[in-house]
């Protein structure tokens, strides 16, 4: 629905089971083509990412169980295919810097693919990570707040994302064919779901979105996981203490076991002049705490004046859009950088000539980033101390020039 | 992008201009042939809908200023094209009453048309009104919750729509180029707008809101309309009290100088066991007030039980939907309802064998249901008399079956 | 409770039954003198208000059923006691205006009594209804924001106040016993609950609220009244449309038959340049709409700057203030007013000396306009017609200086 | 006005100052005669608390700053006197200890004083710590709801306690004459404030609040302590990771430097059947969430159905009690444990005669417990470990018999 709402992308292929009568049967009833559904994702890549410019496609969206992610991933980058893959990127810290390096240097992005090599070709990223929660318009209205100083020095971060969807042993052999048993079956096993899945699933989300608005990077980590289910053998539940870069602290944590809660992700930052706070459930308002103690609630394209939160906006103030949209922005976005001419002159390095609107989505450093935070949370708690947590790229996620022309609310 | 959505519908020409060139410049943006883009309804539906099934369109949707829906609508309409007109339906009853029965006899969708004079046939309507707020599925709930008794006896009804965007003279000519102007300027002028466009702008928005949730038709009704805003032509608040059937009573409010309001179109039934509580700009959320005092706040995909509400639901509790979603809500059932088998055994009424589900779309009935409430509500202004509010058609609404399936929550 | 807070008034006496055992029981209980505990208002105002200073009380608060208050409010200000009388103030307009008479004339509070006549003596009012909603902090900073400009020229005014607890019939014998009954008997009771209970008992406050924010009065008025619960004698559900002074349109609705709801008193005020919402569930909070479709939420005592709301502000924001802080705001204005310097220079008029400060609190007029509110909207009712709503008083209510030294926040 | 608003207590001497003239002015203002206003504490203890059943008080309140709380509260529990102090009980915990067993043995409130050793003599604590949180009504029925079983098995929560109003140096000499410099500067000053400031002063409300909710006490903690406004020379934000017994996680964060936050306590307590969510700034409302993702809100009598809630409420529901009541349903639970019937059958423990009701106040106990949290909380953070966490007494806090006559909302 996110590809299809502003009409960028166009469904033309898939692999929808490792079953092939169910794969058709998906596709079918998407309205793909028999012969381009698949049963295995390698048979997908080497029917659709050859030389038959008919047949090539564009972009492979990702959505399998996380130990998958790394292979598929990788099938698609080896042809030169973009990729958008659902996070966590991977489950080990060495395959995710495997498909950090798949992804920068292979730009081939349509047809014919230019050559990296040659003077004056740009090599654009072919990869993006659906941390989709910063495709909202109120997550970049408030990053443009902090990131312009209109909160001041950020002192405390706050990121806390809970669930209640596993406060019961769901993924139970008797619970088989209740609602979400197979995403809590194979998520609970650690040899699919990754080290630690609170983290992984949500966890992530939760660190790339501090990330995303603060732009400060964990400096050290300490955590405490647990499994608070009785019978479940992987953590659902982690809180994690930050130290971030310029002597801010925070504070980030997940749970799935939080009865009655739905999928609530939240932030506040507060800073030397004032705080954000913004929820996830109520993704259109973004709440700008005062020093006096009053706080104004900015609406989507009603008292929101960023440039970002503006383009990432598509109704009217008071018509509410939700979480397809933030979705699509994040395609519009990797969809419209992918796009981009690939040549610019001779002398110029590519960071200078990419905005902030042309990389205003996770690439795949943001994603090796979340993988990296899980290992290192998982050391962390298992030795009971804290763990530095150095930069996963010496010169840390990239730098993105803030937005300057906001008016002040 | 509601059309979009579900890929129920495909955009397949247009007309978005008087001019051919700004036509053209649109439906190019869009993607459409050139061949395909009108500089006029009429010329459109002379080209697309004639017996060419190549061209022929199945849907046209009406989204011209109020004062050509009627033309419009009748254009496509007398050729058998079903039709998806914007509210109010038409600016003068006859109008409306008139594509009441151009839609309602000439059932012609899709090729080849059924002959709707033979027995066994079934003539379905051709008419959707969008009236997109009963898209939402939190509405739907709160019907389903009133319909099944869960409150009670119905005694109170408030619904209200308040805006500020009006709050200024925003149709002044020195504010041409603003933000709104263009919409401000032919709304504000009787021959286009209506006669009173905050009700037939958002008033029929209310009205209809609270018949589909409540099921009660107005039997009389009081009206206040009034300017507010100096130098203004037509009314810009409306206020509008009810006796409805059964013994209810009713208070609708409508206004666009509502400084600093967004969108806010709000429902309250109050009934003997309970009332409900609906806010548009939440649209998630419903709130079920208990007689002790406590309220169950009821959350779209996560507490809400009943078939409708989970029909319209596209994503898991806690992934916010909303604007674009109710919409598409709308088409998917006026196009599902298209679609159907328009055979059925000979003797059987057509009533007979309609589920709730299978109308759950506003009708060009309830399209001129709000027009007549219109011009009713001006009568009482001006006159300063109760007026009898008789439903338009003698048997009143088309009764739907209730949702008798559902838990109580 | 209220008295009791701020120790300005410390209990004396009490007749709290027309049963001497019963009135005697309650006054132990409250810690008075046995022979100061009276079965008759009349007996006690005989006793109490006499030329014996050791005695002679203060203050008279009334909280008998309606149709006491004038007997009881008159035995006392005959006797020169000051009085706080519940609202309605009287049970029928003519009642209420001569207690604005006795009210006015006969300032003797305190001892010896100064004597009105003579030159240079200010005769002070003796009389106070408890609109109690009127000394919430955010009550008054609302009402700073509309006298000082911020939200412009005010176009519409929008004031509820819906409760759910007669959602059923109540006062029926055989509720005899269940929590509320004896309240619920009386009232629904027209010769003890007055012409209207609901506009009486709620819809009064609601009118105070709406001239005590504003300033303005209504001009015309309509009313729809009724009884929506079968078998109940008396009105429990009201709208009045209001046309106000200057232009403003408004819009009264209160109800007895919300099921659910508490008690929700609300006031909108849209005007030019913005608008304010404050609600008396969560009284800490007032709301400030901008014109850009933000709000701001201003706090007690946080954010909110006006110095009335400073005056009737105990403790820091964060820190919750209530029902009974805005019932001792009142008593606290009214004693401070009692208990003022009667002497003034010889030629100057009354109202020139005394300030918003010194008259924040509801007056007798505020009670006669109320009562007159109630019999109007009866009358426009019952004739289903506009009913013109002059002034009481020719004058209008009191004018009162407005703050404006604020600071704009 | 705690003490006022029940008339349990009158307030009759006091020491308000180190100066003797500001001591008596204080006094003066509160209506205290010349001679019973003092310089010191001890002074007023030895005043006050000897022989002269005339003079001698039932009750001191210890609010002096923090580290003046062992001496003062010392001073009147050796003679008899009972305390209510401010929490923390002492910046100590061998102080703290200490005025344990000072209140525990030495009941001799009232005239003539019971000794404590006859057969049948009851001897009742003297303390009280104002852990002032948990007189909410709201609060017990969140207990009621835990500790009956609502939301089943405990699996974790979460307790903050933010502010702002340190956001900046407040405490810098340049402020001096700031609103708050006073109450800053010794907080901030280690000697005075004690160790941690922001666990002291508002950590410990939150370690209280979830002893109290919960009925869980920490086994282990691990926190982490910091600056972060430059130029401080006292923690002003603070995370606590716990493990509570039975297995439930804790998270319990503090902060005075969350800019724009005025006093925003609130708990979460998830459990194997649904959770429950309070928040101090709005404190009628408790919300009840529930397994299927819809929640509950229950507001003080309306809903809140337990003998504890219904005790702690003085009006009906829908009109807001706040902060000062809170307050004083602490003042009259103690108030009524000290003036209870001393005697009692022989050979019955004290334990089992006293009931929920007659203990529902926080004791010294719970103050030493808090203090000895915050000392456990600083070793951890100077040590960057986990800290056994075992309980201050051998049998933990007084189990209070659950209410079970509540019925489930």
């Amino acid at each position: 629905m996110a590809l299809a709402l502003d009409g960028g992308f166009e469904l033309a292929a898939g692999a929808f089971s490792a079953s092939s009568e169910r794969s058709r049967a998906a596709g079918a009833e998407l309205g793909l083509a028999r012969e381009r559904t698949y049963a295995s994702f390698t048979e997908m890549a080497e029917a659709e990412a050859g030389s038959d410019s008919e047949r090539r496609i564009d972009l492979a969206v990702i959505v399998t169980p996380n130990h998958l992610h790394t292979a598929a991933a990788a099938a698609f980058l080896e042809r030169g295919v973009a990729v958008a893959c659902d996070k966590p990127l991977a489950t080990r810290l060495e395959d995710a810097e495997k498909l950090v390096k798949l992804a920068a240097g292979r730009r081939r992005y349509g047809d014919p693919a230019p050559d990296p090599t040659s003077p004056g070709a740009r090599s654009l990223p072919l990869g993006m990570v659906t941390y989709n929660y910063s495709g909202y318009p109120m997550v970049k209205e408030a990053r443009a707040l902090v990131r312009t100083g209109r909160i001041g020095e950020v002192r405390k971060v706050i990121v806390e994302y809970v669930q209640g969807w596993l406060a019961n042993l769901l993924e139970a052999p008797e619970n088989a064919g209740e609602p979400g048993f197979k995403q809590a079956e194979w998520r609970s096993d650690p040899t699919r779901g990754g080290p630690s899945p609170v983290l992984g699933d949500i966890g992530t989300h939760a660190h790339h979105l501090l990330r995303y608005v603060t732009g400060l990077e964990p400096e050290r980590i300490f955590a405490k996981l647990s499994a608070q289910v009785p019978g479940r053998l992987v953590h659902d539940d982690a809180t994690v203490l930050l130290e971030l870069a310029g002597g801010a602290t925070g504070l980030l944590h997940a749970s799935q076991v939080a009865t009655g809660e739905r999928n609530h992700l939240r932030i506040r930052v507060y800073g030397s002049e004032g705080g954000i706070d913004w929820r996830q459930e109520t993704p259109e308002e973004l709440r700008l705490l005062k020093p006096d103690g009053s706080t104004t609630v900015l609406h989507r394209a009603a008292g929101a004046t960023s440039p970002a939160a503006g383009r990432a906006s598509r109704l009217p103030g008071g018509h509410p859009e939700g979480f397809i949209e933030g979705f699509a922005n994040l395609y519009a976005a990797f969809g419209a950088d992918l796009r981009r001419d690939r040549t610019a002159p001779e002398n110029s390095s590519p960071d200078e000539r990419r905005s902030d609107e042309e990389t205003d989505y996770p690439t795949f450093e943001d994603g090796a980033a979340g993988v990296r935070f899980v290992e290192q949370a998982v050391e962390s708690a298992e030795s009971g101390n804290w763990v530095d947590a150095e930069a996963i790229f010496p010169d840390g996620p990239t730098d993105r020039s803030p937005d300057t022309s906001r008016d002040s609310p």
